[in-house]
């Protein structure tokens, strides 16, 4: 077998067999392998597909290609996987609030390499933080606390490591088959027994179709059903950034702040609906009234931020960030956006915005680049929101006049406003399980 | 402009600008370029193709790349192209013919690496023949006898030299576009003002269906329209070997017995097809009937054969082969395949009866092999032919008994024989130029 006839059964939009997809998933793993071959093959997969028995497939032989965590935790290991949006800190809201009510949420993230940056990136702006946990660690802090947010631990899917590198540089990231194994194969290799899955969808996503978010999302809950593990996915709105505030201290802020009470809206919107799913999910309600009623209950008696306190002890952090966030870095200066005409805000694209936050410091253009974690910006207005001349529109948080003048330019032209109101911004599109597509109307 | 944005347009199915093209051109020259962004959109080119304004804005780009020789030779420079066949030596027979008859051939040619040797290693079955000659000599020899043939001189088109190393291993030398720009892009450098072009149909050949061989054509003789050259397209069969040699001085010898007159066939009809459109276009013949006479006329009068030893002397090598073919490299021993039953000739695959000339050491597995260029075959019967068991099928000349035993065994399997007499073989299936597409019934 070699990779060359892989790729020619691919190039005439054949079907793959499971040998052909273990050989391509450990080449993807070796030294040996070359990645002009790799890279041929992507794009044939990009452009010809493949079959829902080819990508379970190539998620196990993927996931294969390294370590497999068997999580000890005393209960359903659970896991939460967003495609990744824009003031989307659902993560740091879910994991302590989930685990209050009992579940096991043993969570490995990445850094980002996008606007902002990744909630690993996120975690390390709380002073003390550790994200590298071995193990055995992490194991023991869910069993003793609930939950830990980490850092990928040991040699996990040196495949995908590979494999998304060169998917980066030869415009091959968006495949829904190549997305769906890469993303499954980590939470696979991860150790978690059940998964709920954010497909984002709108302008700052990764998909700009409800097809394409339902395609995905029925190939990785497809995935999970072909290997034996419960998986249900939302799609979910991304045409505005979800939450007001944009980069990483000010999101873990925004964070605390929803589970402080002080703040709702559609980030607090979202997580509860994936949070009821991972209590289902993980046996500890038997519906969704069941699990929104613990969620709220958590959330009003403050145990979802206690649970956060304690996580970021566990992980060597300062817990009092939670009752004083001047204790997360600051920008030295805030510069205010003010709305330039009277009106309706008609859009706010949220790739410009988290453009405009990259610009600030608070996102990677390269995978070296050293992140202000001090910096970003909070929104004011959502879409919808009738404004006036002057009103303000956002804060920029900033620690260089000239960025925050380059970032207001972005963010001004990111932000349409017209004379009529638009429809509200759809938040929750649909829900993908096993047995079902429900795409709310 | 970068090639991941040049990728990204040619994924999505979309046309390349000029500048694209000219940017993809130099960077496949560039040792600067990454292999594997090359690979990726080779295959997006492949899967998702390009309109005649891309290939011939490819072609002339990648021509610019490496020199572009001015032939300065009293006329019109005339070149001919096969897309490659096996037993096809029509070079050998056609270029000196058509000198014979006042036409100026400048013939540059490439070393095989496929079933059977190139022209340059046919040639270099001669004894003393030099096929490296520098651009003043190569024009000199054809102001002076009218004719030769040559490896590539000097720094022609490294794009594509690149270029054609990357399809080889990642599947994508079936593509109609990078197929004509190849080809095409060598003639323009090598000075070519007027082209002829054999595009092979069938079991031996890189095209397998009759429409991929017309867009092929179409697409060549498309280039040349855009950038002013003549150029005229043949689609000739070759579900058998054309010739009834195969190997590198069998095929020599060939073309001498044909220049002799010694022989007729399929061989010889082909070559003055072709070379009836090389007098035409080179404005030495005002029909084809003019052409076929004047080279006819050539043939008998034993012209051709002497414009050939005029060519292998100018070169260095000894004419005397063409009067005595045992000066060619002779293999120590022959070996007679007979025919094992009664019946007809109902088919002979091409492609594996290179495959045996291949494995007796006719040809190239790599790049560095070193031929034998004494050994090969002989066919003694057509498809359509009437055969008796025991009757002689091929002679194998060869070296080393081994080889010899497995060339049969492929031999025998490649040669199919049944009860009823099969349709004769399409020879001329049609003939593309800037204004029609002939295809004959």
């Amino acid at each position: 077998m070699n990779l060359i006839d892989i790729i020619e059964t691919k190039k005439l939009g054949k079907q793959l067999s499971p040998e052909q997809i273990a050989f391509f998933a450990n080449q993807a793993a070796s030294s040996k392998s070359l990645d002009y071959q790799l890279a041929a093959l992507l794009m044939a997969i990009r452009l010809n597909g493949m079959s829902i028995e080819e990508t379970t497939a190539l998620t196990i032989a993927m996931a294969k290609t390294g370590d497999i965590l068997s999580p000890d935790v005393d209960g359903v290991a659970v896991d939460k996987h967003s495609t990744g949006g824009v003031g989307d800190t659902t993560t740091l809201i879910l994991v302590p609030l989930v685990a209050a009510c009992g579940g096991r949420v043993v969570k490995m993230s990445g850094r980002g390499l996008g606007h902002t940056g990744g909630t690993i990136d996120k975690m390390e702006s709380i002073p003390g933080m550790r994200v590298e946990l071995s193990e055995e660690e992490m194991m023991d802090n869910v069993r003793r606390i609930g939950c830990c947010v980490v850092g990928q631990t040991g040699d996990l899917v040196p495949a995908d490591k590979r494999l998304y590198a060169l998917r980066d540089v030869t415009s091959t990231v968006d495949s829904i088959p190549l997305i769906a194994s890469s993303i499954m194969s980590k939470k696979i290799a991860g150790g978690a027994e059940a998964i709920v899955l954010d497909v984002k969808l709108g302008a700052g996503a990764m998909m700009k179709t409800l097809d394409d978010c339902v395609e995905l999302a029925q190939t990785m809950v497809g995935i999970g059903a072909g290997i034996g593990r419960e998986v249900v996915a939302f799609i979910t709105g991304m045409e505005e950034p979800l939450g007001s505030h944009v980069g990483n201290a000010l999101e873990v802020k925004d964070a605390i702040d929803v589970l402080a009470g002080r703040t709702e809206g559609p980030l607090l919107e979202v997580s509860l609906r994936l949070g009821e799913q991972m209590l289902i999910l993980s046996g500890l309600a038997k519906d969704e009234e069941d699990a929104h009623h613990q969620l709220v209950s958590a959330l009003n008696e403050g145990r979802g931020l206690k649970k956060f306190k304690e996580m970021i002890a566990a992980q060597g952090g300062n817990p009092a960030v939670c009752d004083n966030i001047s204790l997360l870095p600051q920008a030295k200066y805030t510069k205010e956006v003010l709305c330039p005409v009277d009106g309706y805000i008609l859009s706010v694209d949220a790739q410009a915005i988290g453009e405009a936050a990259r610009q600030l410091g608070a996102g990677r253009t390269r995978k070296d680049d050293i992140l202000d974690l001090s910096v970003g910006l909070v929104m004011h207005r959502r879409i919808g929101d009738r404004v006036r001349k002057g009103d303000p529109l956002a804060t920029i948080y900033h620690n260089d006049e000239q960025k925050a003048a380059s970032a207001q330019s972005s963010l001004l032209d990111a932000v349409k406003i017209g004379k009529e109101q638009p429809p509200k911004a759809k938040l929750i599109y649909g829900r993908i399980t096993k047995n079902n597509t429900e795409i709310y109307p």
